[in-house]
C-alpha cells in the first residue's frame, strides 16, 4: 500500500518542495504573532494535497500559469483558516499529533489569524485578477462556513440520515477540493465542460477523502490518528460508519452507544463501539461509498488528455482509500 | 447638535432605504441560523455609515454603477463580521443595547458566521470582476484582523504610546472607512489621484470616528453607551484619553487607575476615573485630535467637484465630532 504513496510523491516532489516555498513567502503577516500561529498548522506536516490537486489539473489541461503556485497556496491557507477556526469551535486539543493553535497561543488570537488567512485567500485569488476564479474561492469560503454550521448544529443528533451527512461532509471537505481542481482549470483557460469535468473529480474526490477519513476515527489507534481515537463520538458527532452500524445494530447495542454519544469514555468502551460497528457492516459500507465516490472521480476525468498529470490525478484518488492520516 | 443629523438623515433617507433593501437581499445564506446570528447584529440599528459613504464617494464623482448598492453593504457586511467576531474574542456581552450574538447563538456559531459574512462580502467584490477593488477588500479584511490581534496583544499595556494607539485604530477601524470611500471611488472610474484623495478622507474620517468612539466610554452613561461604561478600561484597553491622562496626571491618580485596569470596578471608581482624565485633560486632547482628523478629511475632498455629495461627506465628517453614539 505505501508503495502508491511513495510513487505519488516521488514524482511530485520538486512541486511539492516549490508549493512549500512559495506558502511560507505568501504568509507574510506583519505581526509576528499571526506568522507563529498561521505557521504552527500550516507547517506541521499537512500533506499539500489541495495545492497539490490544483496543480496537476491546471498542468493535466495544458496549463502553465506564472501564477498557479500562488493559487495552489489558496487552498491550503483556507484550509488552515477552517482547520484554526474548527478546533477553537469544537474546543479540540490536538491536530496531527501537535497541540491545537488556540491551546497554545490563545482562542481570540486563533480566530483573528484564521480570519487573516481567509482574507489572504482572497487577496491571493484577486492577484489572478480573474472574476470566475475569484468567485469560486468566495463561494468556497461560504460553503465551508456553513457546513461546520450545520455540523455543528447536528452534534449529538445520532439520527442524523446519510443523506444528511452527505450534504455535511459536501459542505465542509468536498467544496474545498472541488474549488481547487476547478481553478487550476479556469486558470488554464479552460471552457464552461473542462471546468465542470474537473469540479467533478475534485467534488467526488473530496467526499471520498472525508468518507475515509471518517472511517480512520474508527479503525486506527493514537499514534496512527495524532489525536484520541473516538473523537468524533466523543463530540456526539455520527458519520457515516457509525451511522450505517446504528441502522442495523440491535436496540440494545444502539442504547449503549447513545449513552456514550457526546461523553468522555473509556477506550474499553470505545473498543466495544468499534466491534460492532464492524460487525452491523459499517466499516464495509463506508469503504465501499467512499471506493464509489473514487470510481466517479476517475470517470469525471476520463476524457482528459492523457499524460503523466492525468496519471497523478488518479493515483491520487486511489490514495484516498489506502492513506492513513 | 441633532440638527447636523437630521439634515444628513433628511438628506440621505431614500439612499438609507435602499441600502437597507439590498443588504437583506444579498445576506440570503442557506441556514436559517446563519441569518439568524448575522441578522441579529446587522438589523439592529446600525447607522449604516460605511456604505453611505461608499455611495456618497461615488456620486461625489459623478459614478452611477449598477453595483454600487451591492457594493455599499460590504463594508456594513464586513463591518458586522468583525463585530462579531471581536465580542467571541472580547467575551462581550453586550451590543448596541442588545445581547452579544455569542451569548445567544454560541461562540462556534457565531465564529463560523462571521466567516460566512468574509466571504459573502468577497463574492460581492467578486461580482464588480474590478480586480483593484476586489484587492481593496481582500486587503482591508488582512488588515482589520491584524489591527485586532495587536489590540489584544496590547492588552493590560497601559503604558500604550500614542503612536501604538493610532496604529491600532487605523488598522481596526480607519482602514474599513477608507475602503469603502475609496471603492466608491473606482467604481465611478477615477484615477489614482482622485481614488488617493477619496481614501485619505475615509482614513482622516475613520481615525476620528474611533477616537470620538473611545471619547464615548469616558463621557456617556449606560443608556447613551447601550453598554456599561469604562468597557474599555475594564477589559485592560488603554485608549487615548486614558494615554493622555497618565502622561500628566499625579502618581498616585496613575497608581489608582493601573490597578483598575482589566479589573471589574465599580461604578463610582470609574467616576474618578473620569474626573482624572478630564483633569489631565485626556477629553480635551482626544477632541483636539479628532478635529485635526475631521480637517484633514475635509480638506482631502476639497479639490472634488462641488454639489450635494460633497457637501454629505463635509457634514459627516462634522459628525464624527458631535455624535453619541
Amino acid at each position: 500500500m505505501g508503495s502508491l504513496k511513495e510513487k505519488i510523491v516521488g514524482a511530485v516532489a520538486a512541486d511539492l518542495a516549490a508549493i512549500e516555498k512559495r506558502l511560507e513567502a505568501n504568509l507574510r503577516p506583519e505581526l509576528d504573532l499571526v506568522r507563529d500561529i498561521a505557521g504552527h498548522i500550516l507547517f506541521s506536516g499537512g500533506k499539500r494535497l489541495r495545492p497539490l490537486l490544483c496543480l496537476l489539473m491546471h498542468r493535466a489541461f495544458g496549463g502553465s500559469h506564472d501564477l498557479v503556485l500562488d493559487v495552489a497556496g489558496i487552498f491550503e491557507f483556507l484550509h488552515a483558516a477552517t482547520l484554526i477556526h474548527d478546533d477553537v469551535v469544537d474546543g479540540a486539543v490536538l491536530r496531527r499529533g501537535k497541540s491545537a493553535a488556540h491551546t497554545l497561543f490563545g482562542p481570540a488570537e486563533s480566530v483573528l489569524t484564521g480570519d487573516f488567512l481567509l482574507a489572504r485567500s482572497l487577496n491571493l485569488a484577486a492577484a489572478t485578477a480573474n472574476p470566475e476564479i475569484i468567485s469560486v474561492i468566495a463561494r468556497i469560503t461560504e460553503q465551508m462556513a456553513q457546513g461546520e454550521i450545520e455540523q455543528l448544529r447536528n452534534r449529538g443528533n445520532l439520527d442524523l440520515t446519510e443523506a444528511a451527512y452527505d450534504r455535511v461532509i459536501e459542505r465542509k471537505t468536498a467544496v474545498l477540493i472541488e474549488g481547487a481542481c476547478k481553478t487550476g482549470a479556469l486558470l488554464a483557460g479552460v471552457g464552461r465542460e473542462d471546468a465542470d469535468a474537473a469540479a467533478l473529480y475534485g467534488r467526488e474526490l473530496g467526499m471520498a477523502f472525508q468518507m475515509a477519513d471518517d472511517l480512520l476515527d474508527y479503525t486506527e489507534d493514537e499514534k496512527g490518528l495524532g489525536k484520541l481515537p473516538g473523537a468524533d463520538l466523543r463530540e456526539g458527532k455520527a458519520t457515516l460508519p457509525l451511522i450505517c452500524a446504528l441502522r442495523s445494530a440491535d436496540a440494545e447495542t444502539v442504547a449503549f452507544i447513545r449513552n456514550m454519544a457526546g461523553t468522555e469514555f473509556v477506550a474499553q468502551d470505545f473498543d466495544f463501539v468499534k466491534r460492532a460497528v464492524e460487525k452491523a457492516g459499517g466499516m464495509e459500507q463506508t469503504r465501499q461509498r467512499a471506493m464509489d465516490h473514487v470510481a466517479a472521480a476517475k470517470k469525471a476525468i476520463g476524457p482528459l488528455p492523457d499524460g503523466a498529470n492525468k496519471d497523478l490525478l488518479e493515483m491520487l484518488a486511489e490514495y484516498a482509500l489506502v492513506r492513513k492520516q
